[in-house]
Order: structure tokens, then C-alpha cells, then sequence
């Protein structure tokens, strides 16, 4: 199997990831500055600090990938930010007991083991609807209202029935159904709805974030095209890289329960194929990703960090 | 204590809100006809059909009352029609076991209760998202970009951390504490907090219904806040009605379980104040918005939908 080949490092990956994490950070700590009903705020804080902020970084390293290294990250912020607080909105619904009743998430006790089940209910709600105020009140006077309008759009399909929601209820459909799946594993409708679950369970997130970072900085068609489909490689491949995680790790690196989803008997390419199958399916989607990014339309050194950004999706041990 | 002077009917108001009902009825099954997954779509039409409509009535009467009768009715039904879907949403987790646990809403069993926890918790979440991606996706090519940035803009916020979200988490906070607070009945402060949890929980949401479809049909900023103040009376006044049914009422014509507040020692105007000052409340807050109708900004025949809704907004029976 070839390697899968990077572009050339002008910069330190490191310093990169760093710098936006930071700046990524003090932005949402400004964004959920609110402080009235308290339990709330402290509530919607606890869950959106810390965690990797990969969809917050993809959607910049998009933006920068068609703009320019270092170039209008501003006007993206709000955007990325917005992403991450609706990723822990859905960590915190998820966590819930009437769904996946976790009490351990980013290395420490889920929402609703501190604040309560109402309260965490509350808080996602709440988050959901901060997302989108920010990105209208913090980018409505620099981005073209047309394309914010597609952008919030997009959004919400992202996040809804047809996306990140919807995903999680087939999750629930076929939980349980591993050895039923099993012995179809050769029938291309199961495996497909199998796919579904992934493309909108972590996918369709994933996708709207390289998709709106590099809408909001101006991306042509074709380029847009690309990098959605580049994104649904990473994206499939993030979620592989979870359920690896899950039955592999342990609960000190990976910083929530491991072993979960085999316990609950769900349905995941590793709980399905085995962890030998899915490590080569991962191997494919990587190269498959880094093909994306070598086309006309998007080759250039400025795609680096989303190179890297896929090769940390998929190798990272947390 | 004076009369309620309702402007000359010149219409009849059961035909009105019956053919305004039938069209939004209309236009959600339309706007909810998603099929995949299904579970997820039955529930979310579940929760969304039946019940009053106040809401959606609320902004086309408000819309009608500087349009005219009749006019423009089709530019403002997709935001009305979100409204319902938020509406339906907040009952769908406020009835939830981790909130106030109800089994009974609309004349029938809740939406967990038919579908379980996880996807009634769901079913909320796309609920939001579809209602925000309606009003882009049905009106963008029809009302200023300016205009629905903001309309969006401030529905996040009549639902999120500081309207009716915040408003839920303020009644969880003074639940149980009725006691403590008829003994200071007389504090400005814990009234003042009180009402708010009023403001937020339910009158945040009328009061953008009231708002959005007069500002969608190019209500200027006098008439725009007339009609807010008219909508804040109406919401608490709403909000007076309904604790005062749950105390008087019965399943039957209430639809829901009654006695519940002060069973959850909840902290409304009639566990704290009783019925006979709850009902002198009300009948102020009526005088009060037929005073505001009458200013000269808005005083035509058209705002009488407006003066009947507020009617029957106190005065119905379920």
C-alpha cells in the first residue's frame, strides 16, 4: 500500500493547529460571554471548552486554502466558532441518558452529570441558537448577505433531519443489529444505510465545515465541489477513526468511555468489518482525500493543513 | 372596572382564524413531508399538528394589521409556520421526564410517550433547525436580505439563552420555592424575577410572532414597537391564562394534565398571588393592550384580528 504522500512542511503543523485553537478559544469564550441564568451559561461554557476543535480548524484551514495562509481567517471565526457549538450541543444531547448515557466526555463528567438533566437539555438548545445569532450578528456587516443566507441554510440542513440528527436516529435504528447486519455484509443496500449513519452522524458537520469556510472567502464552483468531497472522505474516515478509538482505547487517553459502542451492541464499521478491515478502509479514504487535494483546482502549498488536518483525523490516539 | 371596547366587527372572527388555521395546517404538512429516517418525521409532525395555532395566527393578524386584511398573507406564513415548529419543539422537551415529566398534551399522550425519549429529544432538535432553514428556504427570493437576517437574527434569540430557553430555566430555578416567596410578596426584585420567567418562557415567542410578520411587510419602527408592547401584554397575559387553567381546568377540555403547577409547587402568578388577583392581572394587562391598539399609529379596522386574539388569548377555556 503507497504511502500517503504529504506536501512539503513551510510551516510547523503544530504552531499552526495551535495558534487557531487558541485563537478559536478566546473567541467562544467572548461569543458565550452571557451571564443570566447562570446555571445556563456555565452550563453551555463547560461543554464547548476543551475537545480538539478539528471542525472549528477545518473550516479556517479551508478558508485558507483558497485564500491564503493567514489571509481572512477573521471573517471565519464566527462561523467556526458557531460549528463548535453545535458539536457540543450534540455531545451533550448524546450524552444524555435517554440516548447514550456516558458519564466521561473530553476527560471529564458529562454535562448532565454536573448540571443536571433539565439543565443540559436547556443548554443544548440554547447552544443551537447561539450558533446561528453569531453568525449573523458577528458576520452580517462583512459577508455578502446572499451567501450568509446559504451559509445558515446549509447549516441547519447539516445539523437537522437530513444531517447530524437524522444520522444519530438511524444510529438508534440499528443498534443491535450487528449480527443480523453481519451476515449481509455483502448486501450493498445495508451497507450503504450502514454509511448513511456515519455520512450524518459526524459527516455532514464535517462537510459544512470545509464547505463554509471556503464559501465565505469567495471559493468558486469547482473548488466548492472538491472540498465537500474531500470533506465526506475525512469525514467517514473521523468516524472510522472513533469507532477504532472506542475498542481500542483506553478511558485516559481517549477521555470518554471506551468500549461503549461493542457494549451497546452498535452498529460501526469495526463492531461490523473488525478492526483489520477498517484500518484498510481508512488507509483508502486517506489517500482517496490527499487525491482530492492534488487536483488543479485546488493544488497549491496552501492546502497543507487540510492534508494534515486529514492525516491527524485519522491517526490521532484521542 | 371598564368594559374591553372591541373595535366593530366587520368580519367574523371564528371564519378568520378557521381559514388561517386550515392554511398553516396546510402549509406545515407540506413544510414536514420528509420521509427519512421515519420514526424521526413522525414525530415531528406528531408534536406540530393540532393545538391553536396562536402563534402563527398572532403574526399573520399582526402582518394583516399594517398590510391589510387579506394582503400579504403568503410572504409571512413561512415564518409563522416556523414558529409552530419551534412552539412544537419546546412542548416536545419541556414535557420530557427530565423536565416536567408530562404524559398528556393537545388531548393526547406526549411525543416521548408515543416515540420514547431519544427521538421525542430529537425530533425537538430538527424541529429548530427545520424552522430556521423554512424561513430562508421559502422567503429568501421574496423579502429584503436585510429584512430576514434580522427576522432570523431575532428568533435565535426570542428562543434561546435569553427568551424562551432562559425563561424554562428560570421556572426550574424558582420551582419549589412559592413559600419563600409569598412571604416577600411585596419585593420588587423577585417579582420583577418572576415576570421574567414569564417574558422568557412564553412571551419572548409571542412577541416575535407579533413582531416578524409586521416587519416583514415593512411595519416602521414606531408601529414595530407598539405592536411589541402589545404583544409583551398579550404574552404574560397568556401566560396568567394559562396557570390559570392548570389550576381550574380539567383534561378533558384542557387537553393537558391540570393541577400540575402547584402539585410541582411551581412558582406562577396564581400559586403566589391566587385566582381572584391573577384574574384582576389579566383583565389590566387586556385594558392595557386595547389602549396600545387605539394609539393612532395603529388604530384602523384592520388590527381588530389583532384585538380578538388578545381576547381570546384570555378568555379561552383550554
Amino acid at each position: 500500500m503507497q504511502t500517503i504522500g504529504l506536501p512539503h512542511n513551510e510551516y510547523d503543523f503544530h504552531s499552526y493547529t495551535k495558534a487557531r485553537r487558541e485563537l478559536i478559544e478566546a473567541k467562544l469564550a467572548e461569543f458565550l460571554s452571557g451571564k443570566y441564568p447562570s446555571a445556563l451559561w456555565e452550563s453551555m461554557r463547560y461543554s464547548v471548552s476543551g475537545g480538539k476543535k478539528l471542525r472549528a480548524l477545518l473550516c479556517l484551514a479551508s478558508a485558507e486554502s483558497i485564500a491564503g495562509l493567514n489571509q481572512e481567517i477573521d471573517l471565519v471565526v464566527p462561523v467556526s466558532c458557531a460549528i463548535e457549538m453545535v458539536h457540543a450541543m450534540s455531545l451533550i444531547h448524546d450524552d444524555l441518558p435517554a440516548l447514550d448515557n456516558d458519564d466521561y466526555r473530553r476527560g471529564k463528567l458529562t454535562n448532565h452529570k454536573v448540571y443536571g438533566e433539565a439543565i443540559a437539555l436547556l443548554a443544548g438548545d440554547a447552544l443551537l441558537m447561539l450558533a446561528i445569532e453569531t453568525i449573523i450578528e458577528k458576520t452580517s456587516d462583512k459577508v455578502d448577505r446572499q451567501v450568509l443566507l446559504k451559509v445558515i441554510s446549509r447549516f441547519t440542513q447539516a445539523i437537522g433531519a437530513s444531517g447530524m440528527v437524522g444520522g444519530q436516529v438511524l444510529d438508534l435504528d440499528f443498534t443491535g443489529k450487528v449480527e443480523d447486519l453481519r451476515k449481509i455484509k455483502n448486501n450493498k443496500a445495508e451497507l450503504e444505510a450502514v454509511e448513511s449513519i456515519h455520512k450524518g452522524k459526524t459527516a455532514a458537520l464535517i462537510k459544512f465545515s470545509v464547505w463554509s469556510g471556503a464559501a465565505i472567502v469567495g471559493a468558486n464552483e469547482k473548488q466548492l465541489q472538491l472540498l465537500e468531497e474531500f470533506a465526506e472522505k475525512l469525514g467517514f474516515a473521523f468516524q472510522i477513526a472513533d469507532d477504532l478509538l472506542d475498542s481500542t482505547g483506553n478511558l485516559a487517553t481517549l477521555g470518554k468511555t471506551p468500549g461503549k459502542d461493542q457494549a451497546a451492541n452498535k452498529v460501526t464499521w469495526v463492531t461490523l468489518f473488525g478492526e483489520q478491515e477498517a484500518r484498510q478502509m481508512l488507509q483508502k479514504l486517506a489517500e482517496e482525500g490527499m487525491e482530492i487535494l492534488k487536483s488543479d483546482e485546488l493544488a497549491n502549498n496552501q492546502n497543507t493543513p487540510l492534508a494534515e488536518l486529514l492525516k491527524y483525523a485519522i491517526y490521532r490516539t484521542n
